[in-house]
């Protein structure tokens, strides 16, 4: 009798979600599992809840071996320590979830920031695993969520690029209009891209001129404008409303700036796009259009040997960057 | 009798000048030697010249055993090939010099960017080295050259950070004011940092406003505004001109924007700066005034934690840097 495959338990601790799955070598999802977080529960109940889902993963295992365990989190991650920096869940500042969990569960335990696992998932087992199967190995990825944030991870030469801190590749507050007519951010800066082209900026925006009176006879000029979201701006464009269309076109401009910003600082060869905005976008059949003015800016070939393209992994993609830490752990250097 | 150490050879391939120097493991420049460019040169031409430059070189050497040598050229370089891509020196596009040079010279050729290895030889023997002597040993490690144009380079896990193509970094491209009153930048988009705060920049401005009205009495507003050089903006604000002094705090404005998006992409914990501009803002003593302005904007205390150094290698960072090549070439990872 063979022994069943050994796997890996991967994590995603978002603002709402805390999501778990069991995984194994070639980034398959075996199982998996979620709950909603109450932002309003105090350190304790929020390790305990999460202790409890991964009670269930180790259960749903029985015989398997497991490797390790990966957890994805959304803010930053002090690189050295594992320590959770401002994160969305106040609650958890500071908390160590490899020392914590490790001896708990006597197997390693990785952490790291969701949007740079998502792009070392994506990197591993979505779009790059994708790209090299045509034979196009890419060098280097540059992921990007535009969500209702704007964030993103780079993988060079197989590795996560993190900065002294973990904390390196926010895109989304990278200033690309310092004039002075530049919406705020909630980072306190002017201009940030994702104060021109995330979800909220996309519901924002939307929302003030749907209050105006040449919102005219658009599906958002309802009777209510604060209820506003970018899902309901997209599907007025998709219905072919000029309103919506317009701005849903502001958000393509900023976001051609920014990425091709990002072709400058970073000279991917793969820019993979994922998160709910990027999913409006592609409804609409925009990809092709920020390509193009992409192109259009780029300084040179280098520069424009680029292929742009959404995530495969979805929602899916930090969870299996988790895996990845922990195969890189176990020496095997996963898919 | 002991054997003289070995050395590497280094040179500095830019628009103007030809460098060449010897140099040993710990970045000490035991010679050095320069000629002129003459860009009306052909391929031949140019080639001929720089050989006879590490005859030179070689020539002094003597009994010394040599290394390798590493080539800084001012342009991109393809990773893979070492292939030179748009230099500065257009007879040169597409020219391996590895594939040339090592047949001749017997030892191992490396060619790099000059701005990347200029970010590789501050963070061996610069900025990184002094910072580490402090114990302050730094993780990720951004260098940028204010100077004619902008340009830098990053290392991280003491390596340098490429892209698919080795052209990362182009951090004097990355558009921070997409509003349609930007100044238009070479590369043909308008609003990158070095159309805002570079040396040809401080001069062209200075060049129109100079010849406003409202110049007065200005030593900008001599009969021959088209002389104008940002070396003459820098003196005149050190003289307390109020135009000088104006736009070189517009300079000095763009620049902290610039570098707080460098912070929030690239997060490193020292950011080293050379090229003439940066030695004009030294000289104004304006240095602290663009680490306020970075550290009032930056988001996190992780991207707070950052030191801002001037290069300590000034002309030689490139030289040094391509010494470092030769170095881990041969497998003993330099000073």
């Amino acid at each position: 009798m063979t022994q069943p495959a050994e796997v890996a338990l991967a994590m995603d601790w978002g603002g709402t979600w805390s999501r778990i799955a069991v995984a194994d070598g070639q980034g398959e999802i075996l199982w998996q599992s979620r709950r909603l977080n109450d932002p309003a529960s105090d350190r304790e109940r929020l390790i305990g809840d999460s202790e409890d889902l991964i009670r269930q993963a180790v259960e749903w295992c029985g015989e398997r071996a497991i490797a390790g365990l990966g957890i994805a989190v959304g803010g930053p991650v002090d690189a050295p320590t594992g320590a959770l920096m401002e994160p969305n869940l106040p609650a958890l500042n500071g908390v160590s979830l490899p020392a914590l969990w490790a001896p708990l569960l006597g197997r390693p335990v990785y952490v790291g920031n969701d949007a740079n696992l998502a792009a070392l998932g994506e990197f591993r087992y979505g779009a790059g695993l994708a790209a090299r199967r045509q034979g196009n190995a890419p060098r280097t990825l540059v992921y990007v969520t535009v969500s209702t944030g704007i964030g993103g991870g780079v993988i060079e030469q197989e590795r996560m690029f993190l900065g002294a801190h973990g904390q390196a590749v926010e895109v989304g507050h990278m200033v690309i209009d310092r004039s002075s007519a530049a919406p705020r951010c909630r980072c306190g800066r002017g201009g940030c891209l994702e104060s021109l082209a995330s979800g909220t900026a996309i519901a924002r925006i939307a929302r003030l001129r749907a209050a105006e009176p040449g919102a005219g006879d658009s599906p958002l000029a309802g009777p209510e404008p604060a209820q506003i979201t970018s899902e309901r701006v997209f599907e007025a464009a998709g219905q072919g409303d000029p309103l919506a269309l317009d701005i849903v076109n502001g958000a393509v401009q900023a976001l051609a700036v920014g990425f091709t910003n990002i072709l400058h600082l970073y000279n991917p060869d793969l820019l993979a796009l994922g998160g709910g905005v990027t999913s409006g976008l592609i409804s609409l059949g925009l990809l092709p259009q920020i390509n193009a003015l992409m192109l259009e800016s780029a300084m040179t070939e280098g520069h424009r040997d680029i292929r742009l393209e959404p995530s495969r992994l979805g929602d899916a993609a930090g969870m299996l960057g988790a895996a990845s830490l922990v195969w890189d752990g176990a020496g095997r250097g996963g898919g």
